[in-house]
């Protein structure tokens, strides 16, 4: 029941099961809600990075492009929900976030790097996920939807990749993704029981 | 020296001073510096405030526009910032933010009334601000970029106003206004040393 699905994304060691595809599309409705919430997240997040590093050019560039195409999609979603009649409420978030969380090394340089590679994970997931709903959604203009919010989800692990590499040596930018890599997929490897996008 | 500036702009008890203006315009590469920092911390806190109330659409919708114009002010100041030489940098904030915050209830719903006016203040004195650097700076294309930043400011301030009586009573909201519109006017009456937006 639980076959993977042959989809490989870059960095992520493991793909998500057949199990997710089958919860997300039979609760379309919640992981709709809790992608809004995951938007407004990840625009958070590159925001939180823009405070926390404010002189580091490069990063408040890329990262404020990021932010703004979030903020974009998280709208876009919003509009969807309050299309389909469904009201902004709050989720309980799956351990996916806390978990990555965990990994983050509380001294710099470190804390930079593991804080961009976690992004870089969280995005490539979201990207192969998002595919997954694209190919499988049975409602064609939400699995349109989801088709053309891929591209950003690639370009923003992209970009969050290039951040890690101008900033660290591309030997410790792999050798601590490989580590990160292996703790998102082992945060997947049991189905969250509440339908969520990483759950 | 300190004469005060006619220009009224609703909310604001007091307009700003001489002072001020004589300040920013010798200060006009520090003040774009800090008027960066605004802006990414405008987003912010518009983001904050949908992170506590993510069940308010008329809020999440009205902010999540906020957040993403700010951002695109955010990239547009630091592309000017880039054209003249001036490198991110972080600064130390004037006292007026914190000013704000303190008078910022703890209770809810208080809290809530409170942030959106402290929000509205803050973004009618950058509106009154940014006026007076577009009316007076001398060169005319940092003038115009000021002028064209303006309008934006006043939907903000505006849109923060729309909210407070969307959730709360206007009798309610026009008192609080009025307490901390005598604050805001108080904590800008001796001039910050340091060249800011909000000095």
């Amino acid at each position: 029941m639980i076959s993977p699905i042959p989809v490989t994304i870059r960095f992520l060691q493991q793909p998500t099961s057949q199990a997710w595809l089958t919860q997300a599309l039979t609760n379309l409705n919640t992981v709709l809600l809790d992608h809004s919430h995951c938007e407004r997240k990840a625009a958070g997040v590159a925001l939180n990075l823009m405070f926390r590093y404010p002189s580091s050019t490069k990063l408040v560039r890329s990262l404020t492009a990021i932010a703004r195409e979030e903020l974009e999609h998280f709208e876009q979603v919003n509009q969807i929900l309050e299309q389909r009649g469904i009201s902004l409420r709050s989720l309980s978030p799956p351990p996916y976030g806390a978990g990555l969380n965990k990994q983050i090394r509380v001294q710099e340089p470190d804390r930079m790097l593991d804080s961009l590679l976690v992004s870089a994970l969280i995005e490539a997931r979201s990207h192969e996920r998002l595919g997954l709903l694209g190919a499988h959604c049975p409602e064609p203009d939400l699995a349109k939807f989801y088709r053309g919010l891929m591209a950003s989800e690639a370009r923003h692990y992209g970009a969050y990749w290039v951040l890690a590499t101008t900033y660290f040596e591309p030997s410790i930018v792999h050798q601590r993704l490989e580590e990160l890599a292996a703790v998102e997929s082992q945060l997947l490897s049991t189905l969250h029981p509440e339908p969520r996008i990483h759950s």
